[in-house]
């Protein structure tokens, strides 16, 4: 899926979708501690059902998967987010759309049927009157929980799109014509959108000031400040009174923190290897971020997750569902709503049949006896064959 | 001789054999772990006379190697499982015949001698007759013991199979006929065998019903369940009185749980890589194995054996012997009876020279003083010549 | 930067800078290392306001970052020195003059600004009249700091510069003369500046005798000398009063020891893997130098630094600056005196962009619970897409 | 030099001096072993005089290298032995005239002057009367010592040998003449020698019997035996009065059991890689045989000895010297005696450096606290560029 979407978006989109910060050290760790992880299967046990459900803050999935926010998915399709919320919705699991978004919380909602499972991702904004605006509008638009993502005090240099010369909106300029001319059912889409700004939500909670935004960047520089401190969480937990994750927590005294703040759960990330880049991968640091605090609340993590067996580890050690970002995204950019689909259903029938290899009946039964710390050796030293 | 069955087979073919579950980490695994294990030689012991003998539940053994159960050998080559079965007769180790085999348990029988050592490999079938007609033709044909295959619950997505369109029996069109044309000597081959289903035990099995099943995906499908437990394998002891192994165990509690069910021996095995992707290295595992359960029966292993050096290595951590797949496909492929023979040349005279080397004069004399783990390095940090 | 710099510089400059001793294993450990260590991060820390700033021996610095001693930098652009010392000047942070100098201690002293730090790196030579010219030079164009290098007892083989036929000042012969007729720029500035030898310091030390002196490699040979051993650093001590630096300590035995020979400041360095090949990754030493006397001394790092999260790594291990070297030489080459002050800038948003994303609001608050030890995972046995 | 002569060498016998047995796992193991481990420099030491010098059972050395036995020089180049011979003289280091040499004991004694140091390596024929031949002839030519070899009980398989087609003496056919002709020195060199089989000892020993050998395999076949154990040693012993030293041991039982039957030094070695492939680096079992018998013989290492910085490794880690095989294989290959000469000169001055910069002047005074076992990290997970 990601080779298929690398074959219709422009290169510019797609390395804003695939890339990380400045070397990419984390992108890579994520997938490399999760690839040395080996899975002790138990054999003759009846695997005939297997139950993928779980929940989270009480709320039920039909499997530990959830659709992660990731902000302007209209690069990736004129769909956007219309198009990832029916795909979570067909498959009853949540998606969290971000305050990022191409299409506002109104639009989303609408797009969607009444048994869809939506959940608000909130960036703490500078003007309290704006996160007012965003959380009030989520609860009429019955978004279940919401999401405060507190790792992006400032903005990672992703060097990727430096070097495309990559803006939000993007800019088809001669560097990238021919690139765009190749791509042509993406750009078709992109032109006749209108290269509209697109970022739903901030139009609608900033009104007529939205028309001085001009671009992605812009508003982020604008809009969020890096001078937030745990009191701002806990004013997010007096105004807003259903379920509230923490998401871009590292270390376990801070999972403490932000229960003691009022969170329902803490979802451990490294926001893809987006922000911090030299971060820890999440796999690594989620079993102590679970010692410290999954008695209390429930403990959800991201970072490289790409087949069922990873959403499997993360379960065994302790995670009660991951949340996926880039996946979806390549799938979105690959097929619109049906791309996004057959994504989540890859990883649902992995996720099962894992199960069954695994000799484990239920998600939920996942524990630390599946896994073995470095069970899967590093690479031996043998001759390159040349 | 990996290389001659590739240029001999077509591409489809040899990756149905050469490959494995999803990412293929745990066949990469099974290799790395074995590459890293050092072997301690003793000098100025007297080697003249090596004794390469061993014995499985009281059954001899030229050799510590047993042909282990493949299925569907006629893929590779026409005379498929006559010519393994012979190849093992003529070098005194046994063959374990699959119950998917082209061949049925008869025509194998028949086509090697009196002095033959099969074992038959039992997938577990829904329908107990089915099991117990499988179990009475073994036991008619002087099968030797009964290997009951525990880690297929449901069968494991083989991508390489996937991308090549492979099915079983596979189809010859316009994907790959160039390919195919190129092989000559297979295709031939392969379409005077009337491109059958050739699933000989089954055949007989199933009686008229089999002309319903036309695929191997289809037989798995139908026959199997993921539903069956201790209980089931207990239902074989009760049926088979000779020697009885379980395949599929990696863990020290599973072995002690199958030695409790009534099995004569363990086989650590993770299906040579093409069930459970992540599962843990055998060799790895193997000691683990051998300490819970050692002392009351014998425990075999498998995965990733291509080197007299490698069965050193699980035969000094505790194996009675080892079980090798691929490496006797890719004889089959590349030279029929023939190349399955010098294969198993090739693995005892590696076998008895590494024994000369290390100072050890008899197979069974190995033990674990013989063994450096993590005794060879991983590769340095040495500059990459460019 | 670096490629620009390999695009603009002759080969055998271009390899003067950027290679190192013998099989540079040890150029590749200390980026091998730093890039082993993940980093820490807390949220919902107020960062808004980040203060880079250190102090190295009470001499303030406008962040953690010092240009390290580097000779003979005509090389790489006729301004030299000169434009390094500008650059450093409008950063605000200090930049050693290293003893082989293109430009003299008097040059780059009148050569920029009342407000610029400079500092002296001294070779110990062989004729202490030598040494007293030199500090005297020094003091007399109040340059701060000096810092007495001690891992030279002998030049060490640098073979890419024996391949190369790397000599000072260089020779363009038939061998190279495409590559520099390729280089136009650099050329016209090495013809311009008469191929002089360049060594400003000891020209002036040495008077009349200089015209003696032909190569680098001669002077070294002739005017240094293997046989110091600590009673020379003593005799520095003696005869210099402001603050004194020993730089390339390795061991915690000897930093002990050069503090009580009497420096104030120990710069932990294998002199960026340019002296003894496989000499230890300096950020792997460095908490057990900083253990020995960081409560009685400044310790300060190079080695492999090119990001501004190595900056953090290192001064959260301990270090209160890092010193770099051939960043900026890169830069020199790449733009002269704008291409430093380039680098210097790159590396100031990103110290400050890493510092706002680890949740530390200032350099000095840097500590070793922001650092996780063997944090990023090796590569994965990972099949290698062909 | 490698590079120089497999240039000037033709394929087959640079592959017969620079291959390994099987999958060259040991081969590969020995530089990754020693190339992790790092050295930890003194500074300010008075290094001006460094001293090479050592001894090896009271036989005095220039440097603690000696030429290994390596067998069949010829092959290399004519002047074979003698040429090895001579080169270690003009250096001062011993070099050990293997048994299958192709000049005799004789003729490289008559080559070399007085002052060489000649020691001799025996292989244990199963005719006793052979080794007493050539013990005697070695007293006679006044060899100062002998080794004996102990880990060639059967020889492994060379595999490149196997694909090469490579026989001693080497058969030029259609299948390599394309490969002699473009190698026209070495053509001229192997047609002039008369193609002879050249094993000086073993003639002369066999007496009228030689004609019958026509082959090296079929020599080792018929005049050795993998019957021998400590007993055989203890012969030895009883009729060699000289320096007796043992080579081949690995384990730090087998040491003592050396020592035990009157070996007066213990050579670590797994015969560079040529023998039991997986055998451990000698670099990693070299600390254990020093604990365990280095207070009461002299202890000595091989195996990927290619630096200075590597015989520093080894003789801090307890050796008293090291034997080097190949490289002084490919400096006979490149230029005959001169070419000899020249890699002992590199190392010599290698060695020299590497002592100085490590702030040691002996060395006879380096130990092992000179050295960090896994210093130089492993590649770090980084990107690959593309």
């Amino acid at each position: 899926m990601r080779d298929l979407a690398r074959r219709r978006l422009p290169k510019m989109i797609f390395d804003f979708i695939d890339g990380g910060a400045e070397t990419e050290a984390t992108v890579r760790a994520n997938r490399a501690a999760l690839d040395r992880l080996a899975l002790r299967p138990k054999v003759l046990v009846d695997v005939a059902d297997r139950d993928l459900t779980t929940s989270v803050c009480g709320l039920p999935l039909s499997m530990p998967l959830i659709l992660g926010p990731t902000g302007l998915a209209r690069l990736a399709h004129p769909d956007g987010e219309l198009a990832i919320g029916r795909a979570a919705q067909s498959q009853h699991i949540p998606f969290v759309l971000s305050t990022g978004s191409s299409f506002s919380i109104e639009d989303v909602a609408a797009a969607t049927g009444d048994d869809r499972q939506l959940w608000f991702q909130l960036y703490l904004l500078k003007d309290r009157k704006l996160n007012e605006n965003l959380l009030e509008r989520a609860k009429k638009g019955a978004y279940e929980a919401v999401v405060v993502t507190v790792d992006v005090p400032v903005v990672a240099a992703r060097e990727r799109d430096l070097r495309n010369g990559m803006t939000v909106p993007p800019h088809i300029g001669p560097r990238n014509a021919l690139d765009a001319a190749r791509r042509i059912r993406w750009t078709a889409g992109f032109l006749r959108s209108g290269r509209k700004l697109s970022m739903g939500n901030l139009i609608e909670a900033l009104g007529p000031e939205a028309k001085n935004v001009k671009t992605a960047a812009q508003w982020f520089h604008d809009l969020t400040t890096p001078k937030f401190d745990w009191s701002e969480l806990q004013w997010v937990r007096s105004v807003w009174d259903g379920p509230l994750m923490v998401k871009g927590i590292l270390r376990p005294d801070d999972a403490r923190r932000a229960v003691d703040s009022g969170a329902d759960a803490i979802v451990v990330s490294n926001h893809g290897g987006r922000q911090l880049d030299f971060a820890p991968p999440t796999i690594d640091v989620l079993p102590g971020v679970v010692d410290a605090v999954g008695s209390s609340v429930d403990v959800l993590m991201d970072g490289g997750i790409r087949r069922g067996s990873d959403i499997v580890k993360a379960v065994a050690l302790g995670a009660k569902a991951c949340l996926m970002g880039r996946p979806y995204l390549y799938g979105l950019g690959a097929g619109g709503q049906a791309g996004v689909e057959s994504v989540i259903t890859m990883l649902r029938s992995e996720l099962s049949r894992c199960l069954a290899l695994l000799g484990c009946s239920a998600a939920r039964d996942l524990s630390r006896d599946f896994v073995q710390l470095d069970g899967i050796p590093a690479p031996a030293n043998r001759a390159r064959v040349t």
